[in-house]
């Protein structure tokens, strides 16, 4: 039905719509698992952990909604939904129940780690065929590499 | 490892417990639902229902935060995580791709439908309990009764 | 023409929407009045009590907003016209012109009370139907008794 | 008992106390028309018509506090009580139930209307008499055409 | 030295001048007294006339600020000294020392009567010269009778 | 098409519709003036009077809108285009490029100028078709001499 | 001397004011407890302690003020003075001098547990006498039951 | 007479400059086509459409206050003139008079997608000679692209 | 086992530390016995001094926290408990029950003119051995001289 | 009558009272001094001085009012009245009409310059007879000396 | 000791983490710079001066702090200290005590123009191994050509 | 060239601006220290201590700034320079690299424990010739032992 014109030739369309996708679900799942520890931390060091999630899910939902709405803005309808997210994340598998403060940590070092890196192929990916949505990726990158550090630098 | 004393009796808790983990699956899904819609639904009534689409998701994502500190605040670990998501939850398959406005209102009709009929069997089921979880499931219900409300009086 | 799906039984429906629509009256009604005795009271306590009774207003009509909704989000429309309201409003007459600070108070003792009385027969009497709407009345019961105190206290 | 020394001649004093009166009257009618039209409509244009008629609630409610207060400033007792507005407002009868969206701007067109034309009468009648009043009428005016433009631009 | 092209005739110019000179004698010398009655004010309602008297000092305040710059705004320099206050007001002397509640605000509602008369015949006087100030007159007028009926209601 | 009912007759309204589209112009140019200027200032006093223009700019936003609504709110539609505004503004010519600070007060006291000539003929001509509009230009006037004795005052 | 019209018979309003007196002493004595451990916590989680602790003071501030002020709504003047709070309070003696961390976070547990168990029993109490007192206790003991919880969490 | 030591050599000066000039003059007039119809759109969806035309002004607005200080900051004096807006713009002509509401829409899509092609263009031009104006226009660029797939969505 | 090095030598540190410690006695004590006449209070002037008495508590709340961290920073473990302040205040008793609104006043006036004398004489003590305490101890006489003026004023 | 025991012995107040009082006078007539200047200043640095004596109007204001109420609280009545204000202060005479940007910063150095020499009296007279006055007049001079400075900075 | 997992190959982050480190002594030395003549300049145009050296070390201390996050994150330990910035910086000694108007303002010019050349060698030096790092640079360069622009017109 | 008449003796101001200047430095070098270190601090309290630090930058910078403007209101030019703080303050040398959490809270113990013994030394040398001075000291001293007690009691 509804088809909107987009500014970029189809090839290039093609490579930006799935650098797109693929952040959003990344980033949907992100917001999932930092509240998931958020709730299930437990240790010495819980309160501290448990504010600091709490921001990396705030991070996460700006970025999932910037990164959606630039995908509709270029007429391709992005996929957030629940079993989206469940079978195409690139975060691995998250433990259930309590969690000690330090594996906490350790959990959410990995889990950042394995998105910048598909993050920062999606910078080098879409270069050339969107600046735009490049620039996007840029800042996303670099927000995250900031919370990557602040946990590497509590378990030191 | 970590026990925490629980101020409730054990048949309690559990009644409790699954109330309070049903919740929140339910209201981490309607969240991401009422996402999905904000980010494809298209027609001439797009901004009005996008705006209120936020208001959905601002009020599951408070009231999924609430429901699994109080698991937490009882000792039982709150499982948020996608897949539990994206398999237990009471809100049926949402479409993929553009959605009409009237279809979007009808979605979120039946979405929001689906959470308060089983959110008051939670009312129901937890009063003898825990009158503190079941003042909880009250407000929540109250307050997506009036969302309910709202998108039911849109399509008149 | 409008039919809302009610999530309540027919004869659950009409014990509730009797209660919302009577406290809806009320609320109305009591809004008025403050703002009928905080324009006409004179005296050596004007100021303090003109500024008390604009709270007791912004009081009255959050409410009489919340309880509307309510009946909406229920499926029955609410009526706050001002005939209806005159009409049928728990609240005794209240004299027209200049009132003296004195009277001004035991008026409003007066309006509370009356109105507290029949906020509390329908906190029983929705208990059974809708423990949401009974939540919102106790609610409100709370407020007014709390003004209703402060009135009594500045007669002592 | 309490007589006010008042700025202005007895005739005058009569001219304006009667336009005073009157618009209170009609205001805090327009303010109650609003809220009822808030509550009970339906149909696709709901958000947008229940978030505008808030705006009117809230301009009535300022302007009529404005004008009762400026009764009492020339030593006329306002009266705003519920019968009062229920017998004398200048506003036609409010259907009761659930309205249509496009009755309800109907509704609203008409009732503004009404009261503005009344309004404009006040600001001939009193410009002689108390230029201070008249002042208060030219700016209600004003934003009361503005409300009536927007509700005829979109039955457009 | 300086001379700013004022926009209205000389004859104009004239009326309008003395007018806002007037006013800026009046309202300096209206927040002076109102200090000095807030800090000398004693007795039970002390508290209350307190603060109601801070409340006079912003309005005096402000339309000193507004009454002066329309002045310059015309090419007539304003003159708001001490000396200048203390021998051309309208308000006649104020006591010293403590001063009884009722006496305050006796006090004041004489202050503020004398410089309302002198206000209002300075809303007739401008009218014709220049409507901008009038319409300035006017607004100050409004809120000075609404701190006048406040005090007369207190002494009730 | 869309013909609203215009509380008006038709001669008053011609008068008055003609008063507001002249001032839109008059007030969009102001604001395209007084940003050209922002942007092109240079000299000593490069900060004081970027600042300062900004604040002129803002207020010729709010007055160009508050015109254009009214126009609107008596059935006549306002033109508020680049070509309309280039042709018919009362504002002369601004020169391109760098422009010192002294040149930029002086050029800024004229253009106020141009336009308070012409929103002062307005006032006149409004009085009696529409006492609404000609309040609306009062306030604007006042506010625009305001901003013209400033810049006087500058170049003193 | 003074005596208000209780809304309630005298054996319920017995056992509520029983309830709420209780509550109250609990509550003051909580945030003296909680401030006296924020002054004098040492050890490495001290910043984290010392914040969280004045965020139970807090909560014990507000929820020691709902309380009394609502048994004075009720007619009982409550009582909340340094003597009474030391004698009848819930909570164990708390040691005197500095008090390393995890100790101080033992003692929060404790501290938070007896007060909920006392609560807890105060809900059971008073819902047949007075539901809108019960729904106060149950907002109470919510939030303590998550303070308990997050200092529960950190000594795991 | 000014002259500014530009950081960039003369050819890509020139390339910037030019790029800076044509935006200016684009995001100008889009703020002023986006509030004439802001003032001129009739419709059932007039009020919707007329709030996110402010939101456009908004932005529009901002852009074109970068883009100018932009180019003076390289020492390129900038021209926001209404002449120069007027026949330079890249936006086609905008008719006079009431607009429906799809037509609003429509004519929102054309402006905004022409001003979009020609900044994807500075982008392209501008990213070897100057790549901290390149990001001034690639964050332009995707604020444009987003208000251009709201417009296009509500006409789906 | 914790030793803090601090900045005094002892027999100044014993000094400061007596001086700090019975401030905080009374100053946790003024801010109990404020609330507690607060909740108690009654009489015509009920509203303006239940107000009035918040201010004292929050004043005595800041002033006893400055004072405790005061003494923890030099070192010196803070005692702030109910069982402490019960047994050290400065304070004579408080009768318990309602309290009618004059003798409220003079309550308060004598409960803070008894903690103005011991903190003067702190003023005096603490100068040589400590002027950062001293200035500490000076700031908070002059607050407590400002309430104790406002309540005997009241009186008067 | 109204006679407020005063925590200093007799002579200290006499002292201290007259200090008060004459720092009352200097203090008042310093706003209005700088708020004349702000009125009739000329030249090219209008807008900069014009600003940065309403900064010196707030201080003298905010300095006056804890001037007042501090000779309140000691139980002497402070006299702020224009007479007392023409007679008795500090500052030399102002010239009347337009003044020079120049004279206007020379005339502020010298008024400020005055005020500070008589402060620094008032510290030096104050500190045995009340250190909690001679804190005040400390602080009103740190203030005074910084604003004397900044004019200072402006004539060199 | 403490080893970050780098995202970046090692020849690139010796690229990246020179240019961070430069630029972090540059923008400390900037921050203290501007405060430096914040405090020393005199002159005619001081207040304007004063407060627009604020807005740059307002400016130079945020981009200080993310130019050193942005370090650590890469796993670099940035080096701010003050013997580090007193030897590394790229902007020329600054003379000590009072410096006039127009020598601070060539000052800033001066100090601005160092640290941009060298910014602008970074973009260019890091776009290759690291495009996040490049846009932070991108960023700052733009803000400083702003800060430079401004001082520069005012000296024309 | 510039001279500003001092309201001290020659031999007072010497005392007083050595110290001063001594302050300055001190100041300057805790913030950059204090940044350092929450830049560089690890393990597992980073995150208290990263958000501790920022609180001791704050403080240190609002100090650095009152000292300084305290030096220019009496006359001489303070000298905050980066080779002026690193050849001058009384803060030992910090360790360049990452640092982990224990020694970060040694560190910032020291750093701060200097500052304190030499800005109390300056509180003793300053009260005879500049109270205004000494009580700036004071309060800078008491901030700073807060600060002092904090990172002391977390390494206990």
């Amino acid at each position: 039905m509804y088809v909107v014109k987009s500014p970029l030739p189809d090839a290039d369309l093609k490579t930006v719509s799935e650098a797109l996708q693929g952040a959003l679900v990344d980033l949907v799942d992100l917001s999932l698992v930092a509240k998931q520890i958020h709730w299930n931390v437990v240790g010495p060091r819980f309160r501290s952990i448990h504010l600091q999630l709490d921001e990396v899910v705030g991070s996460a939902r700006i970025h999932s909604d910037t990164v959606a709405e630039r995908a509709s803005a270029l007429g391709v309808p992005p996929d957030g939904r629940a079993a989206t997210v469940a079978s195409g994340s690139g975060i691995g598998p998250t433990p259930a129940g309590w969690i000690k403060d330090t594996d906490a940590v350790r959990t959410m070092v990995d889990a950042l780690g394995a998105v910048i890196i598909r993050m920062r192929q999606r910078v080098n990916a879409t270069g050339e065929a969107d600046p735009v949505s490049q620039d996007i990726f840029i800042g996303i990158t670099a927000d995250l590499e900031k919370h990557h550090w602040m946990f590497q630098a509590e378990n030191a």
